[in-house]
């Protein structure tokens, strides 16, 4: 037991009964006794939670949140956390992590059993909940009591007694309504979030729903905490900051500009120069096959950087757009037909209208050879390059990798050698 | 006065007194004296409004919302508009715009002398106020009586009989506070917004702010209304779009990506491809000024692609940080120096890293003289592309043009052009 054999202490426990356990507990040092309670099964440890006298519960909480409980844990690594913790019981949850400030309750949240990145672990879980057959008087009289420390708060959860979320009300229709009347008569539905899903996507239905907070739920819908609106823009915008520095082939640096050290700028950025420069080794390959047609008709070579920058912007432009769509939940992994048929439509769009005009000019400065190489490929280009950077973000989604990262490197590589194998071999073609 | 000659009323009202005026008002029909009414200025017409008796008010009011009205003042050019309409009285915008739903009131913004994308235009004007000298008790009494219509309000602006902001209280505050207290005790102070700024910085402070909503401020400091946090959501997300679009050289669509037809798309699209695509011929100018070199070297022409490739990226990473740290306000335009210096680093590492590497690969692949080209073009490219980069969207902000729209052609175009003068001189130099 001392040395930390979690396999063979959630065995052991499978085989006591609830009594056996307390007793357990109760002979056990403060931090022993919560570490084998935090390896418990969710059912147990909520039966045995609640058969606990209160300042038996004072104490297992207490335990929960000393760092030595936490470093165990926090030691154990990812995938065997998942098989051995169990998410906590709602009632533990809420209980170990409120009284706790924002640092400390991410800390503890490794605790709780909730994936990284979940909203599980951006929880707020000091708040005041209200019950259904109170009136609206009795309710601000509970409000006045137990409101001075979560001051903040205007959206009020009412839950029956097993945490089961009814609906919600907002003070200001506590203040406005019938003082007689009863809460369940005033209950508004509210859209809630679930503690094991992405956080971003539990903070963008939050931003559409212009609520002011989502209540979380755990997996059997009881109500372990809420994420508010400050925390929803964060998240938002760390979501966005990811996105947007991904698509200039940067990493995000969550930091300000300004006082970010020379060295970590230089590390956002330079794995994705290599990752960029390396694909782009892709392009002289494909110029040295060409090196013949090149060679017999150097002028071609003058228009190489104009191809190659129209077909990346075509698909840069379209890579951004979906990308941003689909973190705004526009667009979701099965309409990847209906982007590729739009994107396809709008790149020979793109294609034959910069292709015209290419053909018009090249032919006034060059000739009619040049010009129809450089039209023809402008059209296949643009089609190529637009559906290529429309899908890229939808296929990284469907990979589960950030689509800002799956899509640009490829889009560079990929369109860049595109564009000047269909140049050149447009250009062989038309040459004979 | 029937031929909308404003000029010529302006001049007549600015010699008559008070009581000739709210003669003159008397006498006229509806729609005509609101537009008489509109063309006093600030101070005035918050005199006549205060001298004129409730009924009054309520009809000029009622004549300052008709359509006829809204059209007159819509109908006036925007330099025309600044010159005549002076601000209205705060007490009148918020009586105004209060009583109208929101695509209404944004109609109506035109009416209030506030520019194009200020705080004003987007002003929540129905809220309740509470005066400090109440105590608890007689605010929630208030606040029950006047809520009902505005339940989703959780922070209550505290006013003096001027309209002058003394703080703010959170619904929960009172709740919670000694029904006997005074509300001048429990004042907070909060982050304000002024009608004339940009709603975006606004939207910015409050995001930053964690507060609920800012309470908007005319140029007297008198309270017009607020802004609350969906606004702001929306607001700042409109502006990452457009910041995201740009940085990718697309215009924003403000719609659905699924919902927009083909035909906008490619208009938000072509504009920026063509502007590229012009600029690109500027290569083909600086490719065809070395032909010669290219001629007696094809194997220079293979990089072509990877020399450009990389330079872009560099100058886009550098370009799309700043762009994103100034719209955070993590960066100002007077730190443009300061960017400059960090950016001539982290390019000076970054080029140094990979002309390191580009170096020893292209020595191995092909011989020393390419390596050499190659390895030192890299050095003094990167050092180029992060520095034009990065203060590009400074320059853009100094000059108030939208960063990513100025600093995004600009950079692909004078990169590019650039890099590719780079290689080739080097090409030139090591080759004797």
């Amino acid at each position: 037991l001392k040395e930390r054999d979690f396999a063979a202490i959630t065995s052991i426990l499978r085989v006591l009964n609830n009594t056996e356990i307390i007793e357990q507990l109760d002979v056990l040092e403060l931090t022993d006794a919560a570490i084998v309670y935090r390896l418990l099964d969710k059912h147990r440890a909520l039966e045995i939670f609640q058969e606990l006298d209160a300042p038996v519960q004072a104490d297992l909480i207490g335990g929960l949140q000393r760092s030595q409980v936490l470093e165990v844990f926090a030691g154990i690594d990812a995938a065997d956390r998942v098989a051995l913790l169990d998410e906590l019981p709602a009632k533990v949850a809420t209980s170990l992590l409120r009284g706790l400030d924002a640092p400390a309750r991410r800390e503890t949240s490794v605790l709780l059993g909730y994936p990284e990145g979940s909203t599980g672990r951006v929880l707020e879980t000091r708040f005041t909940t209200l019950y259904p057959q109170l009136s609206v008087q009795q309710a601000l009289a509970r409000l006045h009591l137990r409101l001075a420390e979560t001051e903040e708060q205007s959206t009020v959860m009412v839950i029956d007694t097993d945490r089961r979320l009814l609906g919600v009300v907002h003070l200001a229709q506590l203040l406005a309504a019938d003082p007689q009347a009863q809460i369940s008569t005033l209950l508004r539905e509210a859209p809630t979030a679930d503690v094991h899903e992405p956080a971003a996507d539990a903070a963008r239905r939050l931003a559409n729903s212009k609520c002011e907070m989502l209540p979380v739920l755990d997996s059997e819908h009881l109500v372990v905490g809420m994420l508010t609106w400050p925390d929803a823009v964060d998240i938002l915008e760390d979501a966005e900051e990811e996105r947007t520095a991904r698509s200039a082939g940067a990493e995000p640096l969550h930091r300000p500009y300004l006082g970010t050290p020379i060295r970590k700028m230089v590390r956002a950025r330079i794995i994705w120069l290599l990752v960029l420069a390396i694909g782009a080794t892709l392009t002289v390959k494909v110029l040295s096959s060409f090196e013949a047609t090149l060679e017999s008709m150097v002028v071609l070579s003058l228009f190489i950087p104009l191809i190659v920058g129209i077909g990346g912007n075509t698909g840069n432009q379209a890579a951004t757009t979906v990308t941003r769509a689909l973190a705004m939940g526009e667009v979701r992994v099965n309409d990847i037909g209906r982007v590729l048929v739009r994107e396809v439509r709008i790149g020979a769009v793109l294609g034959a209208s910069l292709g015209a005009i290419g053909f018009i000019i090249s032919a006034l400065i060059f000739d009619a050879q040049v010009a129809a190489i450089i039209g023809l490929t402008l059209v296949a280009l643009c089609t190529i390059a637009a559906s290529v950077g429309g899908i890229m973000p939808v296929i990284g989604k469907l990979l589960k990798v950030d689509p800002a990262v799956f899509s640009n490197p490829f889009i560079s590589t990929f369109v860049d050698a595109a564009g000047l194998i269909v140049y050149l071999s447009v250009a062989v073609l038309v040459l004979g």
